[in-house]
This record gives structure tokens, sequence and C-alpha cells, in this order.
């Protein structure tokens, strides 16, 4: 029969034995930070309703869902895990004790257009805050991001993350441009976050596009465009209506940073908005200081989201982080570990006749919880040795006739070469 | 809004965080017990071509396959995770070492009929071994399947392990049965495989369909029907051609099996030939000894699946071992374990003012790895306490106005309800 196409489809990864052991070591950073800022881990399924992720904003996350028609019911592979949770915490909503903190690594899906270093899954921690109101919840969040970029062996100055408020944005332009239509903030935010990607132009020219969602006069659209040049809490503070709240939970954001000692990491910067439509409150976003690289994470307040959904409101602040751009800057930095196989022994028997033993002494070491792989075909002492050796493993115990009729096993340490007998254990027949 | 619908898709699951701890506590089983026999653990996308599932030979899963177009292109969910691994297998078959030992723990779907208890999706761990020709493999697999329902807690008696040979029956077949049209046998198979489903009547009638693939005589039907009620090796001994190889491969397996010390839970069945049509040669399935459940695990030798797929042929065996049925199992003997929050402790500021030193003690004590639930928002002292002790914190820090004044933290055992003052740690402004 002709050949099956032996790659996955485009797009996706196949995970090999050391493709694995890089991913178990980032999801066991992600997964030991998470449990040290007392976070449970949760899960959903990978497909969903695709109603649940259909939202009227234009977000590109919308646009590119995976999503299929299966015997009459409309599904989709989940982009984001947000959705997910939100259903979760709204079925079981009346039995919840707030706040709770969840996190999760689930595998997100997007149909994109294929360029360089972009794949259509990823893997994305997920940590969520659900039921607290205050700016606590974000400061929390930013100081778990940290703590796992500090794991992966990242310098405090490798990544900076920059802090807006959306609900900041949202009071200042609905105070001077927005007064009319208040509907056009969320579209308004899908529109302003592709500002580094598409450039200024662009965007005054889908803001005062008379045929979309915003259409903002042309003056307003470039007043827009040059708030988002504030870089400092002070320049924000000068065009922040006065007795703003939600200023008040920024400087109040900044402040707690420095309660976990990570406020030189963090920066105010006006255009940051993220792209997707829920945001209400606190938005961040990290990027490499190198300014190569696409978002190493990002979050923020969505207090509406249940809301939308029909629930009742619930305040919640989250944040995803993903394993593709942080791979790249691990990668650039040379933090990707050598993560060796971890094979303690191998047991060899020269023959059938050594077979029943060699089973035996492998069973006592796995008991004894060591990595042990038993020779299973038959080889000769030199090819069983070479492939320990290329496993990696610490020892090999060799059972040959002379060995048997002992009642030991020939123990070599690989690494010094040093010899010495074991004995075998009892049999039991 | 209307409330959407909070449950997932029918035949899913949510994994809120005690659900999450039980699938945790399975996988770390199932992973620990691979790694003690020396496997590597691996995976594939879960979306893969559809074509890679595609087979002839009638069998169920590949009917209950999640398959759709997308963008022209026609995409499947991992229904098994065999044919990904036999793609990878092949991507790289000039370059691995054999024999190879690969473990790995995918989510699989199938849509199917949703009856009481069953799932569309469900975790399956699989182990294989790629390149070793005898039976040795087998052995070290079934040892394997026992040692990871040992870590279970299950008892000896509690599962029996059926072994039958697909070769042995072939051979049997061909020479009596099936001259004339060999390729019969796959399709055969998948009818076997439903005996205990749909019955012996059922079964013939199938076999002897005229307008089936298989297209015996009735009386050869039955006669094939009646060669399946073996149960022992003494007389499958009888039945096969003489000097067949297939039922030396199999004592010889009863016998390694001794060597691990499970031989007593295993038996003979000539009724067990898997439902999959890519099995060539033993084949085994493990089930609870009360007999009212599915299979928990079952496997067998595979050494035509790469060769079918146009590789070059390796020969090959591996085990498939579903979290549902061993769920339900566990459960019924009372072994599914409680596994309470891990939570070393709460810090707890009694306000604002006590934030800063709250978070530093907090991080303090992560750093040192302990697992630490940060008070987010304004509580009174007797709700915090109350919540402490709800989540099943090992103790609680309380940070007021006076403890801060004396630069500690007030802590109090939950348990035994102890109080001490620690010093707080030294700020850094």
């Amino acid at each position: 029969m002709a050949k099956i196409n032996t790659q996955p489809p485009r797009g996706t990864r196949d995970f090999f034995p050391e493709d694995l052991r890089l991913r178990a070591w980032l999801f066991d950073i992600w997964r030991e930070v998470a449990q040290r800022f007392g976070f449970e881990e949760v899960d959903a399924p990978i497909v969903e309703h695709a109603e649940l992720y259909m939202r009227k904003a234009g977000e590109e996350i919308v646009n590119q869902l995976y999503h299929f028609e299966l015997h009459d019911r409309h599904l989709a592979l989940r982009s984001e895990f947000t959705p997910s949770l939100a259903r979760m915490v709204m079925a079981r909503q009346g039995a919840l004790r707030w706040p709770i903190r969840w996190f999760s690594i689930p595998q997100c899906w997007r149909y994109e257009r294929m360029t360089r270093g972009r794949r259509r899954e990823h893997y994305q921690w997920n940590m969520d805050v659900w039921g607290e109101p205050g700016v606590a919840a974000e400061a929390e969040l930013i100081a778990a991001a940290f703590a796992a970029m500090d794991a992966m062996g990242l310098a405090a100055g490798d990544v900076r993350m920059r802090v807006n408020s959306r609900a900041l944005l949202e009071e200042t332009l609905r105070e001077r441009f927005l007064g009319d239509h208040p509907e056009a903030f969320e579209p308004l935010c899908v529109v302003i976050d592709k500002l580094d990607k598409i450039g200024a132009d662009a965007v005054v020219d889908q803001l005062a596009d008379p045929a979309g969602a915003i259409r903002l006069a042309k003056p307003d659209a470039l007043d827009v465009v040059a708030l988002l040049g504030v870089g400092s809490i002070e320049e924000a503070r000068k065009s922040a209506p006065s007795g703003s709240s939600a200023l008040a939970d920024l400087e109040r954001l900044f402040t707690l940073l420095e309660g976990y000692d990570v406020a030189d990491r963090v920066v105010f910067d006006a255009s940051v908005v993220r792209g997707l439509a829920y945001y209400t409150g606190i938005v961040f976003e990290a990027f490499d200081t190198g300014g190569k690289l696409r978002a190493v994470c990002g979050g923020g307040r969505y207090d509406r989201l249940l809301e939308s959904l029909g629930g009742k409101p619930v305040p919640a602040v989250g944040f995803g982080f993903g394993d593709a751009v942080v791979g790249e800057l691990l990668g650039e930095k040379a933090l990707l570990p050598e993560l060796p196989r971890k094979l303690d022994a191998v047991v060899f028997p020269f023959g059938d006749t050594e077979r029943a033993e060699a089973q035996a002494l492998a069973s006592n070491l796995r008991l004894q919880g060591k990595a042990v792989e038993l020779v299973l075909g038959h080889v000769k002492p030199k090819r069983a040795l070479a492939d320990a050796d290329r496993a990696g493993a610490q020892r090999i115990y060799l059972i040959g006739p002379d060995e048997l009729s002992r009642g030991v096993a020939r123990v070599r340490e690989l690494r010094s070469g040093e010899e010495r007998d074991e004995p075998l254990p009892a049999r039991k027949d």
C-alpha cells in the first residue's frame, strides 16, 4: 500500500520522548507554581458547543474557531479555556464559596493561516480567581506569572509586564467620544489591540469606518490613538476623569505589586487592551524585553462574562500563558534544559535459562521505585551494554550461566565501570 | 440574555477540583508504573487525518469515528492511540534503535449511542513495545498492567487476564475453514469479538451471512463458534495444527508470566480476539472477576500494522487501559481514594495596612515550596478562619495591627488549635 503521510496535520505537533520531557518540565513548573499559590486544577472537554465561543465583537479568536457540524450538533475545539470555565462556574454557582482559585493546562486550537513559528494548537496555562472584586487578585496573578518565569530560569529583566485598565479607557472614551453609542467599546478594543500589528493609520481607518461598528469621526479616531501613547501612571492621571475609581484601582495595583517585589518588572501602557471582548478592568500582557516575540502571557479582569452568558454576575480575573512564545524565548536565552531519560537500571539475562531470575530481579527493583528496563530479546552482551549506555542507564545487571549458578547478578556501574556481585532475589517456587 | 447550557456536550465530562485530583491520582499511577518499566512517554495531536483510522474490517471503532470536514480536509478526533503511534514510528523508522518502549495517556473519542455509564471520551493508558518479535514483550506488558492494578489497591483476585492467540486461531481456521478466502480472517475476528454482547446464534448468522465478508457454510460457522469455547491450554493443544509456532508462543508466554509471579491471574480463553482488525498474535483482555463490567484493559500483538500503512514491517505489541471501567471497579470495591486539597497555609492580613507584609510572608513560604492561599478580600477574622478550616489548610497566619507592630504573624495550627508567634520576613524597602 502507498505510504501514509507520516506528518501530523498541518500546524500540530507530535511529542517524541525528548519533546514530551520538555513539555512535562514546563507543565510541572506551571502546576507547581499554581499549587504554591493555593490554586486547584480543573479541566473541561476539548470539544464544546460552538455557541459557547460566539461573540459579536469581531475578535480574531472567534473568526479562527475550529468548528464543525457533527450529527446535527455545532461543535468546536476549544480556542480558549475561559468560556468553559465560565460554564463550569455557572453550573455550580450556588454551591461555591468565593473566591475560588482555579488553574488548568488546556490544549487550545485556532485555525489560523500558517506563518513561521505559528501553530494551530498550543498548551496554555490558565490561572483564574472568581469572586474577588479587588485588584489584590490581579496582583496575586501577576506575581504567579513571574514566579513561573523565575522557575524557568528567566532573569528579572527578561520579561516586562505591561498593564492598563480597560475600565479607565472606557470611562475616558465614553465621556469624550462614545456618548451616543457605548456598545462600540468592545469592538473598539478589538481594533485597538491590533495597533502593533497593523499600525496607527489602519487603526484610525477602522475606528472611523462609516460601515463599521465604531464609526468615530476621523479627528476623534486620531485622538483615541494618541491617547494610547500614554506610558506612565502620572500621565494617565492627567487625562483620567476626576474621581476615577478605575485610576484608583490601577494605582493600588502598582502599590500591591511592590509587596511581591515585582513592581520594577511592570509598566503602565495605555495601548494594552487585549484582543478579547470580555475584559472589563485591569488588563496585562508580558513581553520579552528584547521586543522580538509576541506576548508571553496575558490576561485581565472580566467581571461581566458570566452575566453575558446568562448567569448571575461574579467578578473574575485570570491569565493565559502559552507554551509557544515562552518556548521560543527560553530557546533564545539558552534556558531550555537538557532532560536526559531517567533510567536507573537495565537487567540483562544472557539467555532463556536466566530469564525468570531476570524478571524477578526487575520486579524487585521496580517495587523499590526504580526505573528498570528488562532486555526482552536475544542480544549479545556487547550490544546490551552499548544499548544500556546509550539509554543513559546508571547500571546494568548481567545474569549469565555463571551468575545463575552462583545465585548472583553481576552489576556494572556504567559511569565508573565498577563491577560487583549482588545476590538474586529468592525464587518463590 | 438566556442562560447558556451549563453542561458539557453529551457524553463528555468536566473535571472540577475533586474530579481532577482523582484523574491525577490515576495518571500518576499509570505514569509511575510505565517509568518503572523503563517506558518513555509520547503524545500526538488529538486531531488527525481521518484516513489514518479508516480500515475495511467493519470495526465498531471506525463506525464510531468523530470525523468532520474542515477547510477541505477530512479530520478526526483520535479514537485510539495506536494509529498515531504507528505514524510516529514510521516517521523515524530509520533512526530508532529497537526495541522502543513508549507509553502515552491520550484522551480518545468515540461517537457512540449513549447508554448508562458510557461516555464519548475517555483517557486511555497505552503501553507499546516496537521491534521485539518474542512474547517476552507480551509478558512484560501484562506484568505492567497488573503492577498498575496493584498500585491502585486492587487485590490479585479482583481482575483476571484472558489470553488467546489470534495467530493460533488463524492457523486453525485457515487450515479448516478459510482455505479459499484468507482475507476473511480480519472481519471474522471483528464478528467473534461481539460473542459476549450479541450471543452465539447472532455470531453464527453473521459468519454465515452470504452477503457478508466471511460467508462460511452454516456448519462451519457452528464449528468456529464451538472452537471459541476452549478454555485451557491443554484443550487448545488438542485442536492446534501440529508443530504450531503460535501454540509454542502461547505456552512460552504462560511460562514467562510465572517469572513475574502473575501466572495465577491469567487464563487461556479461545474466545478472546479483540475487536480491532490489526492484531496478529497474542491478544489479551482483563476483566473483573465479578463479571459485571466491560474489559478493564486489553491489547495484543500487531506485527503487520506498519506494513499496512506503507511502512517497513516492525513487530509490535501493546495495550490500552481506560479510565472508565477501572474507575467503576475501584468505586465498587470502595478503593477510590479520598484526596483532600493540599493546602499548607492560609495567610490573612486583617486589612490593607498589613497586606504588604502578608504578601511578603506568602512569597517566602511559597519559595520554600509550601502551598499557600493569601486572603485577597476584606473579610472578618472569623470568616477567614472558617474558610481556612474548610479548605483543609494546616495552619493560618494572622497579621493584624498588633502583630504588625510587633513584627510577627500569629500562627494557628488548625488541627490542634495551638498558637504561636513567628517573625515576619524582613522588608526589602
